[in-house]
């Protein structure tokens, strides 16, 4: 039978990223191309004792349904982590959620009417433009000029484009791996709050940091909850437990509580269980810190790999933190249509053009350095200076 | 700030079940509210097993992201499954959901526009009519007459609403318990192939049946992939675990795949990988036997209470399974109003007015048996007849 769909399913495509994960996971080809963190990493054994343990308690409630917002010693363990991060917070700011995509994606459902306005940085993160079409929403450009984002121009794009929310990653963003200045994020802020547009802060990489000092977040200077903060557990633990957290006014959490009810009803009591138990009984900050350091060597590899194999004409990002370096050739090369030759080569990358809205032509590429080893990253960086005959 | 939320959030409303359940969760309650299935039954140490496994086995990629579709081994298990109960199905047929809310909210983001008319059953699953509304659809009623499904009326009711979706719970529905012969089950899908509507089959229950022989599913009877068939393991294994299905056709999954990447990206991979370990070393038949002969004890026990103490003028539904019991009291009687006086007295049902799309007056109550122990079962009856003084 033909299907009739709706109108926004002409707005929604097939994520290029994780199409290119599946050629990409074909044991022969050094993946440049994923987010992924580096499965050597994770506390497997940490993880298998939690969930042994809280299913070993004899409390069959860790089985049961939940409440929507989340389990309540867990918030009160992100809430404490939020503000000893400078983040004001109470267990009812925090609201759980299957990873922050979904956190994305609840937003989106509360805030977008067809034809809405999103303010983003141009390139941004491709799962939150792809959540942001499936709501047929509009973008515009946060706009920037040398000094970084241009709080003149973009207090202009506000009152022309009248958006319903801004989203941003402010620190060692995917793809390019930049972070903005403190005297950014008060900016953004102060001519969001002016026009009453909130602001998603997308935050999956902050305790990535390989050097400098944490800088706060947009939300830690708010005072009026225009700010709605995305956390994850996907980078510091594992990505396939799926689970992050929002923290939010707590009008917003009520809007969120009906959203995701009828959605899926709420994220699984187990995970949220095992992971009370990991974050009281092992050292997350350690495990952290074991993941920077592992992480920081595969950056300075990549970094010092490109200086040797792409000084002559490539220009890239020098990230402090995070899990990508954003590569740009040339204006002549098209990234796109020389991957598929790349991926004959056994090498692959993100073409840079899948972070714009606009999917014009691009020579950037997103690199990724955290998920390859460093033998991998020498071998792949060295490759790919070849295939494009640099 | 006071944010200016999307159209859509006007359609949405806090579920009365889930708050209900807050008010009933108190231990002095008894509760036939809940649609929980009783915890005492949870194969705690089965699933503390599996998750030891799969999490000792050394393979940190059951840590690790993992594709939206869904975990393919398991996939093949519950094809497998799918076909032992006589629904054609390959694993390329089978999407993996957070639960099946998640499927019913995937599947009405892909086919209703506001105002898109949904055909369903009135009475039907509050958590459905919540999803449906939240994507702005309007409602329209599967007509009756004596013999079930009037599918004369059904035609014209289509040819007038012209629905996007038909949805339906054949078997043990929520929430009356009553099950669609194998006559009104291929009357629908006539009806419905002949003007291309699909149907939504949700069916949570089917496994638990206490008489009789199973029915077979309308998606049995399905050619042309007509039927969208919702499954989960929130009833045979634990809902505190969030894992559902959806079984359809290629063309549908693949805009699945699209609409949950946006989403979540996909199902804990690490839940996939212990429910199929689950599967494959436990005999979970054998358990799906132990909790339908708790159930039907407190089934049986429900309604001969309902017998001694309701008989005089109420009437009630004798379902062949699942694990609800729908109560009709004399018309002069309106549940939502008497609701506040019954918890006072310690007891707790869902009014029958929040399963109807119009929510109009309504003498009728839904009472769970699952949950309640058989004591409290025979307490419970007996003390909501005498707060009603029937």
């Amino acid at each position: 039978m033909q299907h009739t769909y709706a109108k926004r399913v002409t707005h929604m495509e097939n994520s290029a990223i994780r199409e290119l994960l599946k050629l990409a996971e074909q044991p022969h080809i050094i993946s440049f191309a994923g987010g992924l963190p580096a499965p050597e990493l994770f506390p497997l054994s940490e993880i298998r004792e939690s969930y042994a343990q809280v299913l070993g308690a004899g409390d069959p409630s860790v089985l049961q349904y939940g409440t929507t917002e989340g389990y309540l010693p867990l918030r009160e363990e992100i809430s404490d982590q939020m503000r000893s991060k400078g983040i004001p917070s109470e267990a009812d700011n925090i609201f759980l959620t299957n990873g922050s995509q979904q956190g994305l994606d609840l937003i989106a459902k509360l805030f977008l009417d067809p034809g809405d306005v999103v303010l983003l940085q141009n390139p941004s993160y491709l799962g939150a433009i792809q959540t942001f079409r499936s709501y047929q929403a509009n973008f515009a450009t946060i706009p920037t000029n040398a000094a970084g984002i241009d709080d003149i121009a973009l207090e202009v794009s506000i009152k022309l484009n009248r958006p319903k929310l801004i989203y941003l990653a402010p620190t060692y963003q995917n793809p390019t791996g930049t972070t903005l200045t403190i005297e950014e994020r008060k900016a953004v802020l102060r001519v969001a709050s002016k026009y009453g547009v909130p602001i998603i802060e997308d935050d999956p990489y902050g305790e990535l940091r390989y050097e400098g000092s944490a800088l706060p977040a947009i939300r830690s200077f708010s005072t009026e909850d225009e700010v709605i903060y995305l956390g994850t557990f996907s980078k510091t633990l594992a990505p396939g437990l799926r689970l992050g957290w929002i923290v939010a006014g707590k009008s917003l959490i009520a809007k969120l509580v009906v959203a995701k009810q009828g959605t899926d009803l709420h994220t699984s009591t187990l995970l949220q269980r095992a992971t009370h138990y990991y974050l009281n009984h092992f050292d997350a900050n350690q495990h952290i810190e074991t993941i920077r350091q592992a992480y920081k060597v595969r950056r300075d590899l990549m970094l010092s790999e490109l200086q040797e194999n792409f000084s002559n004409q490539a220009i890239w990002t020098k990230p402090t933190g995070g899990m990508f370096i954003w590569l740009t050739l040339p204006e002549k090369y098209d990234t796109v249509n020389l991957l598929p030759s790349v991926l004959t080569g056994n090498v692959a990358y993100v073409p840079g053009a899948h972070f714009f809205t606009d999917e014009g032509s691009c020579s950037s590429m997103r690199l990724n350095f955290s998920n390859p080893t460093p033998l991998q990253i020498q071998q792949g960086i060295k490759l790919l200076a070849t295939i494009l005959t640099l």
